[in-house]
């Protein structure tokens, strides 16, 4: 017995940060940074006006496509792909699975014992919460569900927003670049100003296209596939806790769980 | 039942400005023409004969896929992306429920008294008209649901007349970039001219990007964001009014509300 | 009797020019025409060549891509974009509901004296035409709809034709300045002509660029929206003829109108 | 007898070349070649590296996306573009109720005598030939269902295979420019030279994009076309001989078949 | 019964490389590479940073939208779409129903004796072995199609991660370009150097270009056909070997594979 509630005792789940995104961002901007180091002047890559018109304006059009408060979500989302505190699926049905079996040998209210172990885990520690005040399982599981569904919503909403920017971005830098040039032919008088005008108003289009395929195009998408995985191990803790507070078998709960996992993280708990 | 009655005087709707799109217009085109004003020389930025290119070729092709009076019906319901009056769900929710309560408890006729209240919010002083007129709950539903059918179709016709604007702009701006390079490069005798031929022949294609990316393209995702705040809350109403007009039990109300609702806007107004 | 048979005098239809369209062109074609014109030497924005690559090659790809009797048939159909006899469908279903209302007091033989008055809606004329014969309900129905659903495929065919064009102008005109380019590169010996050749190269892409956006593009959608009307009011007279040709009750026919009838087209003919 | 027989005898298809195909391919061409003819040097157009990058270019990245087979199948279905051996719908529908009303009249085996006058319509051919051998009704369409089936399959891959041509032979038009730059921009030393160097770097560009306009993807719209309607004759050959084998009354067989046919294609064999 | 049992050895699978992929790859950069040594400095054509910049960008910012551990994979999965070791489905069916006869006759027991000859085919043995084992036919089947589905789902997400990559590497290309010519045009003191300057900006594109449309773009869409063709043959392998599993008669088995095999491939193992 001891060793079956030592199994379910809740690992602190990896908070660690995204590799995949960390890395991303530290090579992709690396490698474009030792490029301009290597040409030599890396200060002619800085022209505030230009990081003003390109960053200020599609965040200037970006949000007259939305409203403020959906802009500045977006902005208090983006942890999410960064930080991204994303337990396995077969860990969270394993962890789940040892949950239900103690329930069905110990009954529902010796799940006290592990539920500040469970802390770190939030959307499990507030279904379990429920199942232990006696909250029955349909009613359990529709609450749940409703709070995946908003945060799936609110995810969504947001890589919308910056799939937006990623669209203005580019738009913004060639604005950006036509000023500059427009500005540039029209002082013509002396040639040894054309060189440098021109390189400045080609920065804005190197700010739009930098910004746009190295930050929002690939956030958007780390924000949505960082959003299917949390969905996937909430759906597995809302089933597993649905079925806790049914009082269901739990080798009914292993097979339920197989049919949403994905074919290479299906589990087998009981033998 | 003072209190009760005082609780559903309807606060005037908040018809300020859509904060997002006037902040966002503004800050803009500031970002632009502070650009423009530090490279010197605002006035050459202005070209009248590129200007209406642009702005009146775009009209005329727009109009030209469309008819005058739709065209003319987007400039109209431009202003709803400006002057949004929109309330908020949740209080539309409690709102409703409040008027639900009142005409359970004193009776039908009784919402008589707060009606100039309403007059504010017409789509809702129309429902609940109907209903003290003695018009059945289901007839009221369906005239409430056609007016409300009737405003999407009108606002989503307009959002494709800016989609279509948004996207003939930037063509309009390359023609007449095409135009001035012709001509530019048809009298090269007096090589000095060439510079500021060139930076006219720019600024359509600069106007046309303006136009597309700052004006037209971010004014439609606004107005179809906006109609469907607007959808929701209309559809509180209609349901409110309805479920009135039938005398059901206001608790029934909330449920359904709630099913209608955004999971972050559900309301609790019996506990 | 006489002011009801009145009523239904079918007014001849305004077949006008569309003004959406012929305003559009004018405006269009003026606003660059004066741009041109403006600049000093409109003589140097003709190049037959030019204008044979853009407008004959569009047109041979165009061919390619369907059959010639598939693009003769979109040039016939393109009348419908310029002179648009479509009538209101509030008119039509009012005046299909006084003929409805007319055949039910008088009988539908009386129908023969109106007969001439609807010359000018040959649809409406043969449906009655039918009626009269004594061809049943049902029949004339399927027949009229047969019609229909042949005029809808037919202007269908011709809107692809159209986008197709619009597709291939610009690819056009970019080969039309890849030849010029490579002309005037492969002789740079007199400096002085370099910048008329390549403005020369130029106008095609400008052809180009102004048939798709200011011809095709908008005429492929203007035909697919007047394609929508005209069977809007056509489906009006047809259920409008099959249910005088099964001697309903006006009334009815009204509703079923209504159901088809954009919400701000609805009719209400009976009180 | 004699007469109604002699109705049913098969012309011979019109195995001509498809009209527009050909138009279109020798105007556009023409255009072009004039165009460069009366630039004076055609031989500057003709690089023969150039056109290996490009077309070489463009099959060998095809190929990758497929394989060898299906592209040499590409290859051979090209044909059905430029020699269309369509039937017309309306014919063939006719000619099927001829053969059905001999059938019925005469007796299946009587077809035995006009098989010879078949031989020109494989399809119908192989139809007859099984009907007459007395395989049943439904056993003869499924297997010219699947005979159909499998020959839509082979030309929608061919024309996929050529859209992919379509959508990578400027891309490789566009790697020859930049092979040509760099070597240009590599060896600035003899100014004369620039103009004929980056004329041929261009010349990838204007191969790329004459072959992907004028060639692929028009093919492949008119591969889809002409597929679609040998497939809709096809389809009445199907029916009519499922339904001479089912023994049915040739009247039935017509309105079937005036179900599938374009409203423009319906046919009145009997009065 | 030798015979017999002989037409079922499984000849080893043809595992050769897929000719396709490998002679598109070699032809394509094989007419690159000439046309770069025609040229005569086949050394300006390598740009280290350059390289660095697009293969580095591309791969740091394809891995920040997914996890680094699926880019792994994709580069495992990639010798799919090179060393293809598809057996023909018409083939594979042949196989299979020799098998299913040879057990229909001798008893499932008696395929013991040619399991090592299906060792070519893991999958297939895998069934075999199962159904030899005794498990029953539907649950092999289950067993086999998650198998499956697990597979698919992999190439998928391959295919996925090489289509971005060949979105973002033109993206990193222009990137590179653009941070090349600012450096070129902040020191235009020396003329000289401004040709090779602009060649080496250049060659960013061209490596992009190059990377998205002769290796990510094909393979990507490679691997989705392989991922076909190999389901299609696993999927007779699945259901013939439920069929053996079920004891069910070869002949309807016949009939059960050539429902799901193209027109082109199906098989007459019985006459």
């Amino acid at each position: 017995m001891a060793e079956s509630r030592a199994g379910i005792y809740v690992q602190p789940t990896r908070t660690g940060v995204d590799a995949a995104t960390v890395v991303g961002l530290v090579c992709g901007f690396g490698l474009i940074g030792t490029a301009i180091f290597l040409g030599g002047q890396p200060g002619s890559f800085v022209n505030v006006p230009g990081v003003l018109i390109v960053i200020g304006g599609t965040l200037a059009v970006t949000t007259m496509c939305f409203s403020v408060s959906e802009v500045l979500r977006t902005v208090a989302v983006l942890n999410k792909t960064i930080f991204f505190s994303g337990r396995d699926p077969s860990e969270a049905a394993i962890q789940v699975l040892g949950i239900a079996e103690l329930a069905r040998r110990q009954g529902v209210l010796s799940l006290q014992n592990i539920m500040e172990s469970l802390s770190s885990e939030p959307f499990l520690h507030k279904g379990i919460a429920m199942v232990v005040d006696g909250t029955p399982g349909e009613e359990v599981e529709i609450i749940l569900r409703r709070d995946m569904q908003a945060t799936v919503l609110r995810h969504q909403k947001s890589a919308n927003v910056l799939r937006k920017a990623a669209e203005f971005a580019p738009a913004m830098g060639l604005i950006g670049t036509l000023i500059g040039l427009v500005q540039m032919l029209g002082s013509l008088d002396d040639p040894s100003t054309i060189g440098p005008s021109m390189a400045v108003a080609l920065l804005t289009t190197f700010y739009g296209a930098v910004l746009a395929n190295m930050v929002f195009s690939p956030l958007a998408s780390k924000l949505e596939r960082n959003s299917n995985e949390e969905t996937l191990v909430n759906n597995v803790y809302a089933m597993g806790v649905a079925s806790i507070g049914r009082q269901e078998n739990p080798r009914r709960l292993e097979m339920l769980l197989n049919s949403v996992l994905p074919p290479a993280k299906r589990v087998q708990y009981f033998d």
